[in-house]
């Protein structure tokens, strides 16, 4: 079983990853090689993968078979294990929780297509839905504190040698320190003005224009202030929720759309460069956490995607500083301007 | 001027990067090739750099010429501008502090070698001896925070395209968020212990040893036991001391010591992989900071080798976890047992 470890100064996290380990003398340094043959995550491929966990199905097909527009499966190579209960205990100074959690694969498509760019909007629409069945879904595991959606696309952003759209979930058994981060500094602005700060930003930002990518009814996509990397892009509803799992489907339907404009629109810009792309929303809202009111209050969703074009070097791992070589206004307006 | 820019919501500061400021058309998502012909760094070479800030040389020797074994020249990109006062100001919502800073590249050696690995022991002492000149020198100017210096070696740890050893220098404006987070992280730890974090941390792992990679007298290298890096290595004096600055010359004569056979067992190890190194060390202790007594107990100096053999993805960037694929104990298993 992978164990969690956290560094006694930091107080981060670390998953030694059993499943994925490798011996010390297989670390070359090199790139491995793009996978060649038939691609596990292609429709007829169904028993490539772990057994399927859900899938949006055409009716009657039964489960790991043809049939499916959406698909999750089990990690191959676990990052978390899904077996086992929750257990906490000292090294000497060391704190270590064993590696309970839950790592899925979301297929996106049955077609061997790479770029969630590339899929029609209503193809998106059912990657989103598939996101919220998952969310409802964990959130009833007590075992777990948060679940992360999240995409690696190309080999830069980690996404491995298959060219196949896909996203992935983690649901983790501690808050995660970032998410922990963010949570207190939108608290911190919400108990000084009581108002929240992602509201306040969407209304400055709509208001200028200068970072704005697009805008349509219930979502805008800006290039934040503040933003880390090139062309990083943040999508955000306008209406306040803090929790991505209970949008309606109407504000789905937007959101797909507004994700395959976005998506476009940065491969473009940037030549389909490498990128991930993060759900914010808040952790698992169970009232006998008793954090429930403000966090409904104080926080809000929204989605993340940073594209990877420049490498973090000694002075951002040693700083936690970002240089960003390209002014945020002229990624937006350069962003707002390609033709898609 | 560069422009440092941070986040409303987490607090990160990101330096929007004027001097090394591309269009927004030039992000081709692909890597530049490795740079051909004369290399600015060699000797030989030194007007095609900057004018040289500090050298240790050849008596008799001009700066900028021949007869030098390190130098120091400011970044022809600098990250942040050595002209300039502090100017702090908002922006609506947001908080920008013009980008005053110092940013300096040290030669390491005169000859065309790549990797400090291969430098000789009294070459290592002379750079650390550089690094000890620069820290004094600009402690002097008051607008600056923190100096962090490190090192990036090879094309993945953000090493550019020349291929001559050199590490670099950056003085912050602002102390940064991951230096903070650390001497909050060790300040805890001795208020409740009244006991340095990092001197408990090395009495516990030269008892147990399984994570020594290599000691000496005054001086461990450990894999750190929430490695976030395959192969990540801590050098760590075994003494108390919160001030890389300070250290005597019989203390930097064993750094440079250990720092060499580390880095040869890293390279062994692990096929001469890219690495960043960093120097941990506390703030500029002004007296009048008002927090030098308690730094000075509490926090601990050492140094942070990371190999980039693993790549972050979106996870790690919406947890702040870290996968780790080798157990630290292997890890420093193979590194004791490489013979260099």
């Amino acid at each position: 079983m992978p164990e969690l470890r956290k560094d006694p100064i930091t107080g981060r996290w670390v998953i030694i990853a059993t499943e994925r380990a490798k011996r010390p003398d297989q670390f070359t340094g090199h790139d491995e090689s793009p996978h060649e043959g038939k691609c596990p995550f292609c429709e007829g491929s169904e028993y490539d993968t772990p057994h399927e966990v859900y899938a949006v199905r055409t009716a009657h097909t039964q489960p790991n078979t043809a049939g499916w527009q959406v698909r999750v499966v089990p990690s191959l190579k676990p990052m978390l294990s899904i077996e086992g209960a929750l257990d906490r205990h000292g090294k000497g100074i060391f704190d270590v929780v064993n590696g309970v959690g839950a790592h899925e694969v979301i297929i996106e498509t049955p077609q061997h297509v790479a770029n969630m760019a590339d899929l029609p909007v209503e193809q998106i629409n059912n990657v989103i839905n598939v996101y919220m069945h998952r969310f409802t879904d964990l959130e009833k595991d007590e075992r777990f504190k948060y679940l992360l959606v999240f995409k690696n696309y190309g080999w830069a952003a980690g996404g491995g040698r298959i060219k196949h759209a896909r996203s992935q979930l983690i649901a983790t058994p501690v808050n995660p320190k970032r998410v922990k981060e963010e949570l207190a500094g939108a608290k911190k602005y919400f108990d000084y003005h009581e108002r929240c700060i992602f509201c306040d930003l969407i209304k400055q930002e709509v208001d200028f224009k200068e970072r704005v990518v697009a805008e349509i009814d219930g979502f805008v996509a800006i290039v934040p202030f503040a933003s880390r990397f090139p062309f990083e892009i943040w999508i955000l509803p306008k209406d306040h929720n803090c929790d991505f799992s209970t949008i309606t489907a109407g504000h789905q339907k937007e959101l797909a759309e507004m994700l395959k404009l976005v998506l476009l629109k940065l491969k473009k810009a940037a030549n389909d460069p490498p990128y991930n792309y993060i759900i914010h929303t808040a952790p698992f809202r169970r009232p006998k956490l008793g954090y429930w009111k403000t966090i409904h209050e104080d926080f809000h969703w929204h989605i993340e995607i940073i594209p990877r074009l420049t490498r973090v070097a000694g002075f951002e791992w040693g700083t936690g500083f970002y240089i960003c070589p390209l002014p945020p206004e002229s990624a937006a307006k350069f962003l707002r301007e390609v033709q898609v």
